[in-house]
């Protein structure tokens, strides 16, 4: 699957804010939408169910479309290094990474197919949305390493590596006694390794450095852990508590568990059923936690990361090509993904 | 994952027969390992398992080796074509075809690990399976596209295009109605893309013409036919009858269907259960099958798409270099898979 790069004129500036979403939206959409037609037609369809693009029967629906971060991601990467790459043509550096940021974004649904109780598993079936999944995740692979940039092989041996840390942070089974570093690694896998591989496949389609290539990924990989952080506490303290609810072993839960405080021993208890929690329970769970502090932890423990994701891009990047990456860090707290 | 090519010295001849099985294995199974090596340990653990190289702990056991049957026909098909391949220096056609026959492996037992009730499905539960899978198949493109090889980039995408045929060939569901050109069509798929494609690589890797690589292609298109009805053959009168006994739609089966015979009738009817069909029962069907011709049907229309297979040589591969590919296509009626 070669996707075509794009022409120079017909990429959008970026805008500061959520501005540089929509744009990745409009650079990658086509080419993303280009790599599925191109899937044989069972597969096909449940894909673009999955991607909300069409009905159950392959009719086009009006979705609401996703919000492109992790394609912003290798955009804004590709531009802070801005160069053209090493022995390409004067090539801009958005256009060359759109590959980048179709074959993240494939990864990113590949692994929104292996969580439990998809749209696709629900409507066809586990087995289809497993195979959906591994149909993502070879288009994946074949948009990079089909590219012509001379880094293509280097950066599909990343999404390999990555791919590799994803499955192993989903197969991480959270055992009850799981404890809170063995958390921090699960979520580096998890979310993570992902925003890690993004940056950095930026970095390597835009033409940086190896030094600011390896910048690039380490700003990736703090900014995954402050979004976690940012995650799990909305799914304590956010409507309905669904972490709560679901019994879920989120950071802040296995901080709390770990405390040994009164607290910590009543969702232990809670724990222990094999059903979900009542949303009266989870309230009072999630209110003990507040009281407790753990939702101020989860915001310094956020910040603490964002902050360190900053601190990664300053030694290789200059301030005006920082702007647009801190632009979209400082959007973690208040993101919708 | 770079594959070390391995040195020429080490590469023993090929042997007519088996032989070229166990120098197949030989050659790939170090690269193969290392590959695996190379995963993090839980998804590790799991596919070492499920190639049988370690118990569910992780210890050593001497298993029987796997028949490497599809790197056998990668080198084979490297060596037909013979040469040094187009702007590399002088590398011998089978180690510079190695990482591309481990990529054929792992694809295939990534297909493996999505069939049903596998080993380590059984042992670790169906969400370990598919992981494991996932990372097979991530590694399968990490080490082919990382090869320096000039042609990585096109084995790639014909990687990714003949998972896309994997997985379709896995989705389609078969249908009570199903008919016979549907059913070939998802055998070209199941079985014939992936030999398709491994006798593709290994003419890419071995540097051969297009004509020669479509030569080859389509020679694994046939072959995988002619092995998908050898196998389809077995399932019936082989011992316990399993595809009767499962009530599978193979193609003899949906060809007796389409007969609307007595016998079709009878097979109709007993399908028509929920649970699997008794031994008696399975004997009973498998002997009307055979006395209505459809035991000699299997034979003679595998052996249609055994001729079909060598008659695609003939053009582009000359006869000498033919040799060795005839003899692996000779040992499909009675291989073991």
């Amino acid at each position: 699957m070669t996707v075509t790069l794009g022409n120079r004129s017909t990429i959008p500036a970026p805008r500061r804010g959520s501005g540089v979403f929509e744009r990745a939206r409009t650079v990658t959409e086509p080419a993303l939408r280009a790599a599925v037609d191109s899937l044989p037609p069972t597969t096909r369809r449940a894909v673009g169910y999955h991607f909300g693009w069409w009905d159950s029967t392959g009719q086009d629906r009006s979705g609401t479309p996703g919000k492109a971060f992790r394609p912003a991601l290798v955009l804004l990467a590709a531009e802070a290094v801005g160069g053209t790459p090493v022995g390409m043509a004067a090539v801009a550096a958005v256009p060359a990474a759109i590959p980048a940021a179709v074959a993240v974004e494939l990864v990113h649904h590949f692994a929104q197919l292996r969580e439990k109780n998809t749209t696709v598993s629900r409507r066809f079936g586990t087995g289809a949305a497993v195979l959906a999944g591994d149909a993502l995740l070879a288009l994946a692979f074949d948009v990079l390493a089909t590219t012509a940039h001379p880094r293509a092989a280097a950066a599909t041996h990343t999404l390999g590596a990555t791919v590799a840390q994803l499955v192993e942070g989903q197969a991480d089974d959270r055992r009850e006694d799981v404890r809170l570093d063995e958390c921090f690694r699960m979520a580096r896998r998890r979310t993570g390794a992902l925003l890690e591989c993004s940056a950095g496949l930026g970095g390597l389609f835009g033409g940086g450095t190896p030094a600011q290539v390896a910048a690039l990924r380490a700003f990736g990989a703090e900014l995954g852990l402050a979004i976690q952080l940012t995650d799990d506490r909305r799914g304590i303290w956010g409507t309905g508590h669904p972490d709560l609810r679901h019994r879920e072993r989120s950071l802040p839960v296995v901080a709390a568990l770990a405390s040994k405080s009164a607290t910590a021993e009543r969702i232990a208890d809670a724990y222990k059923t094999k059903h979900d929690l009542c949303n009266v329970e989870a309230h009072e769970l999630a209110d003990a936690l507040d009281a407790d502090g753990w939702r101020e932890w989860c915001v310094t423990e956020s910040e603490r990361h964002l902050r360190a994701a900053l601190d990664q891009l300053e030694p290789g990047i200059t301030a005006e090509r920082r702007q647009d990456l801190r632009a979209i860090a400082r959007l973690v707290g208040d993101r919708d993904r």
